[in-house]
């Protein structure tokens, strides 16, 4: 599966023999997957000798770009030397982007996989005249894994508040308000929680290959590896995936809700009848039910007990010089040890210093540093999949002497997720609305973390979930600008990143509420369901005020209360907890 | 000019004629303004007795509806009885939009003039299978007046920063850059600005009505009576006002920057090749230069004064049972009494008690209550026309006994308008990201005003005016989320409005100014430019921290130091601004 400069050299042969002037490699799956599969990963790694998770491959005859952002050049520059690729650094100052760059130096026609380009993308080329020529490389590839053939397992129905039937019959109304009488779901966490069902497909999301066709009046149709299947799901017909193109020719006039900003172009530019809007069920999973709710409360103490035993073991084995990838692997084997934990919700962050300050640093076996007191912090940013609900939490434990830098921006951290948390916001109020009440203290110091402050997260399914979201302002192809209401789960994540100093964040997870009515509407407000002590030695308390302390004392004793039951006999434990969770 | 409902058969005849099931009346222009000269507005009024500044008037061969939203129910019920028409309440529960109901009684074809609609409306129409019709109706009316006469003036070149030529070359550069050749402004307050031209043919609006077609390659031309007009303007092609359509055809292929949004149907409907853009003017006008923002300033102050010397006479008056009605005039008189000022920004705004409560309510002659000490408070929201830029000022003057919820809710509005004030926030924040700060006390307390929190303000122009304002979510067919930047002047004015009891609202102009730049970005701040005492007789101190206080003395010294250069001889006024700018 290793990249070769032979490998280079066929693509750069095919090129020729197809008359196209080059060939654009995208890192996705048919399902606009955030992650995706090995076997679509794979085929870019064969032709490019970079391994990040986030990138486009653009080969020429003669050539070969590999683009990328901030987050991977260094690591890029570094896998691609000597291999015949040029880097082009997306978002740096005056670089074009991928299709100015296209269309500047008029590669077209340009050879694609039309399976693994969005429709919305596909048009924007066709409008700045680039010629498309959709064609599949994967054959070219040697020894290319396949798909997971691994069995799906069904939800218990104490897990889900609404059976899949009842879904599928809210999404019928929802396809008759539209005018239309089918809806194609394409995109992988929305079939897996309309059907109440989980997979393996993808690492650290449970989901599963596949496309869902509902229509009241054509019937239920899913398209998916039979073998994945060893039971008969009532009211659905099963084919095998690849028949999804012939199918959609068979019912190609039918009008059909698509989500053009989601699906391929290839499956996009089969159907002659389209009503272009975002599924029902991404609005419908995004708000969680009762049974959810309560479900994912419960896995969040499991969750923090973990994150305690964890924050125990750190403190005992300071001296000891363990790895950021030992305490990782440490933190996995807390969490999965409890037998509702099935796997991690996404690769665990676990940093310090220098590395902190890079926001998506993870460590791995061969790459990481060591943790001791010759450093501050070491931050943690990580989570879990539970048979009932899904995790992401971010501490900054204090492990050596904090500089009074450090704990002002400690304390700025702490004072932008309690400001967030506690807000009480009128219906209509979205991610774009709320935003500033975390960033306001750090944009009057002239400071700014550069990311949004929080995402939707999934309910067993992928750690980061539209269409809600915290954004202070619109970015293109996000889709985090939902209204914020009632069974929405967000994280709240503000930080403060110093380059070759240190990185702080604390993340937790709000769960959107109901506050009061009034004359004047309905208003919402945030209950906090992450429950993990918040580091207090390193608070500068003369820039914090009175309820600000309250909340932070409020939320300790809230934590004690959902951890301590959990903690049967262990009486060191217990103890610290208490110490951990005691007022300040 | 007055309705007749021998009016309605008219043009009910009229609709049978014409074989058409129903005729559409806007109150609009072909201009998209926001508020029409009584030419367009008679039309209306001539077939339909509503006398309020927003409607739609549907007529069926056997029926009349008055389609109007909840500030005018009230008034609309007393105007229409017996007179054949039936009100619509827009945006009640249940009650279909204008579209909606049109097209669920399929009144198709139907009756408008195209002149008088948007495109993007027009487009909706069509889209919903209703045919249309372009049907003038002018010709039915009796004795319509027709358009202002009156002459345009110059604006002196120490009011403007850029001469009409060189904004013309950035227009010009603009054109390019859309890849266009053209760009025919349509919006009367973007033809104004680009020419430094005003004129007298809206009310309080210092508009003209032209068309200007903007282009390089085919020359500059100024559709506009030409009675109008007793000086060329060098550079620029005069032609007749009506001649526009004929123009049009003759250039409808050349690539044309138009905003769908604003043109109206009929003359966007003649081009062949159009470009869907905002004007480059709309940006630019909101973008203040060095000479506007010096010149505002200038005149901020005189608009104080006059503001002071009214709250003088208010207190020295209150027991003399005058009328909202007279203190409005007597306003009026002080604004006037400066050479500077040629007419009011918008009708005065004075109101006492349950009529303050109406967001709308403005006193005539015939129409309002007296001003005594049996009311709270006097709520007057007020501004000028000034060769210098245009004011928007609100203050809630006490002038009965405070009530502790009044003295709680004026402390309330008060501390929403300081906390916005002192925002500083990133490049990239719109009026969404920002609205909150103002709202946050109230939404806290489950209270909320119906309306935005500001809007742009026009320099010797409009009032109202894009792209700039405060809201804390976007609302269809407002365009005020974009970017705040330097330059922009957006009013910020919270209130707390309870029915039939009182109003309250303050109300100043802010100007962005660049705070400070770091590594983390150029950050911005609001430098307000509104220099009016605020009461401070009715503040509950105990709800207010001391950085709030410290603002609010700050203010007052500006206050003061910008209005006693004014105040030559009167001591008695000027102990009155002492008093009144005093710290607490």
């Amino acid at each position: 599966m290793l990249f070769k400069k032979e490998n280079l050299k066929k693509i750069q042969n095919y090129i020729k023999e197809k008359n196209i002037k080059g060939y654009l490699i995208f890192t996705s799956d048919p399902h606009d997957s955030e992650y995706v599969a090995p076997h679509f990963l794979d085929v870019r790694k064969y032709f490019c000798p970079f391994s990040g998770s986030a990138a486009e491959v653009l080969i020429l005859e003669n050539e070969a770009y590999l683009f990328t952002d901030g987050r991977y050049w260094i690591q890029a520059e570094k896998e691609i030397k000597d291999s015949g690729y040029t880097l082009i650094k997306k978002g740096d100052k005056n670089v074009p982007s991928l299709l100015e760059f296209i269309k500047k130096n008029n590669i077209s026609p340009l050879g694609v996989n039309l399976f693994e380009m969005k429709m919305s993308e596909y048009e924007e080329f066709l409008n700045n005249d680039i010629k498309i020529v959709d064609l599949d490389i994967s054959n070219l590839v040697d020894n290319l894994v396949s798909l997971s053939k691994d069995k799906l397992f069904k939800l218990d129905n104490d897990l889900t508040t609404l059976t899949y039937k009842e879904k599928i019959e809210e999404i019928y109304k929802k396809i008759e308000e539209k005018n239309a009488k089918a809806n194609l779901v394409t995109t992988l966490d929305d079939i897996a929680f309309i059907l109440n069902l989980r997979g393996n497909d993808i690492p650290n999301n449970p989901v599963f290959y596949a496309y869902l066709y509902l229509s009241k009046e054509e019937g239920n149709h899913l398209f998916i590896n039979k073998e994945k299947l060893d039971f008969e799901i009532e009211g659905i017909t099963i084919h095998p995936y690849e028949e999804i193109v012939d199918f959609i020719k068979l019912h190609k006039d039918l009008p059909t809700l698509l989500d053009k900003n989601r699906v391929n172009a290839k499956i996009y530019s089969l159907f002659n009848n389209i009503i272009n809007s975002s599924n029902p069920s991404y609005l419908m999973k995004a708000i969680k039910g009762e049974k959810e709710i309560e479900n994912t409360k419960k896995i969040q103490a499991i969750d923090g007990l973990a994150l305690l035993k964890f924050q125990k073991y750190l403190e005992e084995n300071i001296d000891n010089n363990l790895s950021e990838y030992d305490y990782s692997e440490k933190l996995k084997e807390y969490r999965l040890s409890s037998s509702l934990c099935f796997e991690l919700s996404f690769e665990t962050i676990a940093a310090v210093g220098s590395n902190a300050a890079e926001m998506h640093y993870a460590p791995t076996k061969n790459k990481n540093s060591i943790v001791n007191k010759d450093n501050i912090e070491l931050l943690v940013d990580s989570g879990g999949q539970y048979y009932g609900g899904t995790t992401d939490t971010t501490r900054t434990f204090l492990i050596g002497k904090p500089t009074s830098e450090f704990i002002h921006d400690y304390t700025l951290t702490l004072k932008a997720l309690i400001n967030l948390s506690k807000t009480i916001f009128l219906e209509g109020s979205t991610g774009q609305t709320i935003d500033i009440r975390s960033r306001e203290f750090m944009w009057k110091e002239g400071m700014d973390y550069k990311c949004g402050t929080g995402h939707g997260v999934g309910y067993i399914l992928n750690v980061h979930e539209g269409p809600n979201g915290f954004r202070y302002k619109k970015v293109k192809d996000r889709d985090d600008q939902a209204e914020i209401v009632p069974g929405m789960i967000t994280t709240i994540e503000p930080g403060v990143y110093k380059a070759n100093k240190y990185g702080i964040r604390i993340e937790n997870n709000l769960l959107c509420v109901k506050a009061f009515e009034t004359s004047d509407g309905n208003f919402f407000k945030f209950e906090t369901i992450t429950y993990v002590p918040i580091e207090t030695r390193c608070l500068d308390l003369s820039i914090m005020n009175k309820e600000e302390i309250e909340w932070l004392n409020t939320y300790h004793k809230l934590v004690y209360d959902k951890l301590s039951p959990l903690i049967k006999d262990d009486i060191s434990l217990l103890s610290f907890l208490k110490e951990k969770t005691k007022s300040i």
